[in-house]
């Protein structure tokens, strides 16, 4: 029995490999656009700057329930010597958000207005314009609302729907093949013979990819056979925008995603000096991202962090969140093997003055 | 011609008011349940404790591509002395995450052996379970995964399944009505009159509500008519966890929500020391809370946040968030109108050590 077996064809650094990746990465256009209802809009992604077609508000508004009044009529009043003014026609009752009958130039706080009878009586003037929302106030007609490549926030819908938008274009979200490899991996909730894996990684990542704004499509499983594995990434690097091949990537037997990789495209990079992390594979088929995941969880996790989150801000046209990062003490002595940068989970606390 | 006026009821400070508001929502227990697939429960919240039904992995399994071996047998190995291993009786070809054969209990890397014929050549030990992951190694069997009332996130759904839960039990998302009131409302798109508001508050409060993980139902707009009013209030409340209204809690001639939950339940608070955001109703219909939002989209916004968002988060059993805060100078003269607490929405910026 002969056994084909490969060691990773690069063995680089994170530091060399997200070189060659966003080199490889920042080329991307944004993907597609498509029409939608601003309401409808949340966590999307602008794809052109969003402009008032109208202001806000359109017509002087009250700010406040009261009296519309001609400002100067209400000058000298005091609490000795309070102003009376005539109801409908030297004041004008208004709600808040009404607007202000033509010629009228203030609004005077219901609160601030002792009624008498067919007239109210003031105590204090008003200035012009006081609690009069004028034309445009919140938002002037051409006023830029959102710009391009903004994340849609329940504000932002307000803000937009107020400016007499109804419809938006946003970014397509980019479509995400994740295809699971391997004989032993099993759907969740199929009975389970020694050897069988769970197939948890593809909805982990899948959620990953959903939780950055993209959408994701699960392939079936596929089995380990070269030429099927190469069929279905070519499959899918046709219909998809990146293709995530998971596990395979390894220096196993049955490890063919590089071969079916290097057959239909390019491997950029396959094998890195991290822990956990190593066989991480990434790739170029037909001009399409492809990313070959470690079948260990956590691997898998940390490193469509590293490389598939900022691919998928590029073609939504955002800049990924940076990374909080802090320094901290560490509780007790870890060794890295030699030649690998290492990367930990840990829980920080604080200790008096000091994060351990 | 008579107006019926009226001044706010209540006029108290915010804490106050969060102080009644607290007592009220504190008593209510989390909404009900329902069992989704955990493959789909991104962002959902636990409603029991979720333990592995499964041992992850639930046999030893080989941590590396490489070979199983009796770790006994490679004892002495070393460069000038190596150690040779028959294939398949000695040393058996393993790959990542295949079993590890019975009685063998370490492997060694496929980078570390001299393949020559039929055996392989090591010139290391491999020390006990060495690359081997042993039963239970990621999950124990009944070990919690995660705890109830937890956000989940992509990195939960991945330990879920490979724990064997392909179920869970999450809260059922709060059902928030959100009733926008007013004659001069009118639906985006709609032609404009002048006087008219377009309605957009809906839409940004039932994207906040989408946002903290609620469900919003948006009613048609109700025009100023009490009895309208509290039908359709009364309808909602039967329907619904909670009841927001759109503006009418002001003091203006048409602002029929006061009386409308009055009429039907109780008003907690109507009213608040705060700018902008004065005109809050808080109240109680057959035990379901009502709040009225001012009309006024910064002032909704805020208040919303204010009360909204510690409901919804009772009612999926969570904390809410803790706001971040931070001091910084005005870069300005501000003037609060007195017996108000003013809200302001500001631009941080730092200058040299200073945050203005």
């Amino acid at each position: 029995m002969l056994f084909t077996r490969r060691i990773y064809q690069t063995n680089i650094s994170l530091d060399e490999a997200f070189k060659i990746w966003f080199e490889f990465i920042n080329a991307f256009k944004p993907s597609g656009t498509e029409e939608i209802l601003v309401a409808d809009s949340l966590g999307r992604v602008t794809a052109e700057a969003v402009q008032a077609k109208i202001s806000s508000p359109f017509f002087h508004a009250s700010a406040m329930d009261g009296y519309a009044v001609h400002f100067i009529e209400t000058f000298g009043a005091s609490e000795t010597n309070p102003v009376r003014l005539r109801l409908h026609e030297q004041a004008v009752p208004v709600n808040t958000g009404d607007p202000i009958p033509s010629g009228f130039n203030a609004v005077i706080m219901v609160e601030d207005v002792n009624l008498s009878g067919e007239s109210i009586e003031i105590i204090e003037p008003a200035t012009p314009y006081k609690h009069v929302r004028t034309v445009g106030e919140d938002i002037v007609q051409t006023e830029l609302i959102l710009p391009e490549n903004h994340v849609i926030r329940p504000v932002d819908i307000g803000a937009m729907l107020s400016g007499g938008n109804v419809k938006i274009r946003v970014r397509r979200k980019p479509l995400v093949a994740v295809i699971p490899t391997g004989n032993e991996i099993v759907a969740p909730g199929a009975p389970l013979k020694t050897g069988n894996i769970i197939d948890s990684n593809s909805y982990m990542i899948g959620n990953l990819i959903i939780q950055w704004g993209g959408e994701f499509r699960k392939a079936d499983v596929v089995q380990d056979d070269r030429e099927l594995l190469k069929q279905k990434i070519l499959d899918a690097s046709d219909k998809s925008d990146v293709v995530v091949v998971l596990a395979g990537a390894s220096a196993g037997t049955k490890d063919f995603t590089p071969n079916a990789v290097e057959d239909l495209g390019t491997v950029l990079v396959h094998g890195i000096n991290i822990k956990p992390g190593k066989p991480v594979l990434l790739g170029s088929i037909n001009s399409k991202p492809v990313i070959g995941l470690p079948g260990y969880p956590v691997a898998a996790h940390m490193t469509f962090e590293f490389f598939g989150k900022p691919l998928i801000c590029r073609l939504l046209g955002i800049e990924p969140a940076r990374t909080e990062t802090m320094k901290a003490r560490l509780s007790r002595h870890v060794a890295s093997s030699i030649g690998h940068e290492e990367f930990l989970r840990v829980k920080v606390g604080k200790v008096g003055d000091n994060f351990i």
